[in-house]
């Protein structure tokens, strides 16, 4: 049998999953340790032991499938995504990662090919982290090989307990052999939809994905004095909006306009009391700032830190900040992207080297092997978002790529290590 | 006995309604329509009875105390204020004038002085507006001679309707004879707190209002497109908080510099969805805009329209208003005013002509009769908290004021309308 996609078992799979969880406007909501995240899990795993592939987990209820190499006794190489989604989240994210990887251990398979290395495909846990924070938990505790002690005692946004629930989720797969957590791998690929509008502008099927830009989270708190917004003349007022706003306005006109590659997002912003006719005696703002550099988020971190505090002070306030979240850059492997480069040339598809906005798991999989990702295209750019939707071309595309790239890094990777 | 104001029965006075609804921190929760509320009313018109004083309410629970005049078929001169307040109000807010009010008539039945006018107290049912919206209810009812329609299915902040409430408030005081609501009254004054910092600062004791300025809220919402915030360059971003920074840093930094007479705040600020990590798909806000001069309040809307539109339209989001309350500015009556200038003159006191940036029950009595009110310093204009203070001399010149204002008021009235 010729080695390829199996265009019309995938873009059923992807209906069968999107189904699990599925939201009466065409979405998921599949949260992770959730009960439709456990049925997703079983339903791949049972696709997978049908297959006579072994499936396993760890103690994070990350979910491997695998299917054997020549040389046993090296580590295998991963492919995948995730399968847990926001609560309105799309069918693509993740699940065409974990769904197509699934795809090319099965095309694989059906062409009774033989690799030198053990291949496998993982569905990570709770990459999205809206139920129970902070996302990409499973790939995350993988790399470090343990789970974090402040972990135990989460709630999620449900008030579930963490710990019962992934005690739960592991329980509800007996048929899978129980692993360690972080056992070693030879490397890591990812397909995933870009969650931007880059791809789809350019005409550009396949993104080859360098790295993931650095994130740090900010929270900024301006202190003034509520007042009555009636009684109170300008010389008497200490407005911390005023503050905000000043400075903020800054801020967008001069960091993004200055260098393409920064983001610079207020996404959450609160004011007290809350009252019509009070001037605010604090408000609370959060500032994402991504760059692909890690020396030019703390360049843009000190001009925050400046401009907020120049503002205060204009309007007799305070201002103090506090770092939420703090995530380096990551580059991904350049043999990994040597090979999906010279993947993309034998398929004869145009792609486009990109970084990517978002967290993934790969970000984490890159601490302890060699990771990369690949992109397709989604509409308008849209994610996290009832309405995400990828074209059947790109899905199959995005696929076939994730195909070839696997085999050409199992082999450069066998072979190199061979030496 | 000499006529003057009983400087021991007024602070004792104080301090006794200051215990009904007295909180830990020194301050009042005794909002309108409550238990707290019925029991300052009670011993308002216990007090009052004792004396030999009618007492009467109206449906709107208006609690009126009336002294008789010579010529009794003129309609009575008013006095007062109000004895609700906010949820962590303060001890003087409505509460001192209501009860130099009080004195002030004790003070002249002490005296045995007769006066050709009859002579009421008043203390107007639920001026905050706190637990149910919006304020000044009993004076705008008085005003309009009717409660309107919309209140009857009112409910207030703990759930509890306002028409039962207001029912049990009525019910509560049996000794308080019936009374039509908007009865004619001869005039109106009413002494209140500044509830600003500027008779403090300038060390005078007493604020002449001649009016109260006018008052216009809105509510502004800028629609963009809510997007990832690491996925999402510049070009492709519709950020509805971009656009509303960059008006809301113009209007601060042109309204209140360009007319010392103009109030601007924002205090009220949502984003949503409101995560670190999206770019937000619409943010509101209210706008407070308050100016003694209708024109001007026009104008101002205009200006922040227009510079909201524009800065939606520069960042490709678009944005609604809508007018959430208006109030004219309201004028007080010159012969009243004049009246308080020559007993501030006869007192040897010192005066400042002034705007009241609050509202007041007299905004709305002063359309029905002459009326005027007189401010007394409160420290740091602190008001609506309960830290709120007035120092006894200051209350009690301000009693002082009111008791000269309102002999003077009377005979002024008494004398014109039998010309």
């Amino acid at each position: 049998m010729t080695l390829d996609i199996d265009r019309a078992r995938l873009l059923q799979r992807l209906d069968d999953f999107a189904r699990i969880g599925g939201t009466p406007a065409g979405g998921v909501n599949r949260q992770a340790l959730s009960d439709e995240d456990r049925r997703s899990r079983r339903l791949l795993a049972e696709l997978a032991l049908a297959r006579g592939f072994r499936v396993f987990q760890d103690p994070m209820a990350n979910l491997f499938i695998h299917r054997k190499g020549r040389l046993a006794g090296r580590p295998p190489f991963v492919i995948g995504s995730h399968l847990d989604s926001q609560p309105t989240g799309g069918r693509f994210d993740g699940a065409l990662g974990t769904l197509s990887a699934f795809e090319v251990i099965e095309s694989i398979e059906d062409a009774d090919l033989e690799t030198d290395l053990p291949l496998e495909v993982v569905a990570w846990t709770n990459e999205e982290g809206s139920r129970f924070a902070p996302g990409t938990m499973g790939s995350m505790a993988f790399a470090a090989r343990a789970i974090p002690e402040t972990w135990s005692e989460l709630l999620g946004t449900d008030g579930a307990p963490f710990r019962a629930e992934l005690k739960a989720t592991l329980d509800a797969l007996p048929e899978a052999e129980m692993r360690l957590l972080g056992f070693p791998i030879s490397g890591y690929l990812e397909l995933h939809i870009e969650q931007g509008p880059a791809l789809e502008q350019e005409k550009i099927p396949i993104g080859i994905v360098d790295g993931i830009q650095g994130t740090r989270w900010l929270d900024i708190t301006v202190n003034g004095q509520a007042a009555h917004a009636g009684t109170t003349a300008l010389s008497f007022r200490r407005d911390p909006m005023a503050a905000a706003v000043a400075s903020l306005d800054t801020l967008f006109k001069s960091i993004m306009p200055q260098d393409e590659r920064t983001r610079f997002t207020i996404g959450r912003f609160a004011v007290q009391p809350g009252s019509v006719n009070a001037i605010p005696g604090s408000v609370v703002f959060t500032v994402d700032l991504r760059h692909p550099e890690p020396s030019a988020i703390d360049a843009l971190e000190m001009k925050i830190r400046n401009t907020c505090v120049a503002a205060a002070e204009v309007h007799g306030c305070e201002v103090t900040f506090r770092r939420l979240f703090d995530m380096p850059p990551a580059t991904f492997s350049e043999g990994l992207l040597n090979c999906l480069g010279r993947a993309a040339a034998r398929l004869d598809l145009p792609v486009k080297r990109m970084i990517s906005g978002a967290f993934h798991d790969a970000l984490f999989v890159n601490r302890v092997a060699p990771a990369a990702m690949i992109f397709v295209p989604c509409r308008d750019g849209l994610s996290h978002n009832e309405a995400e939707y990828v074209e059947p071309d790109d899905a199959i595309t995005g696929a076939r790529m994730l195909l070839a790239s696997t085999l050409e890094a199992m082999r450069e990777i066998a072979s190199s290590k061979s030496n």
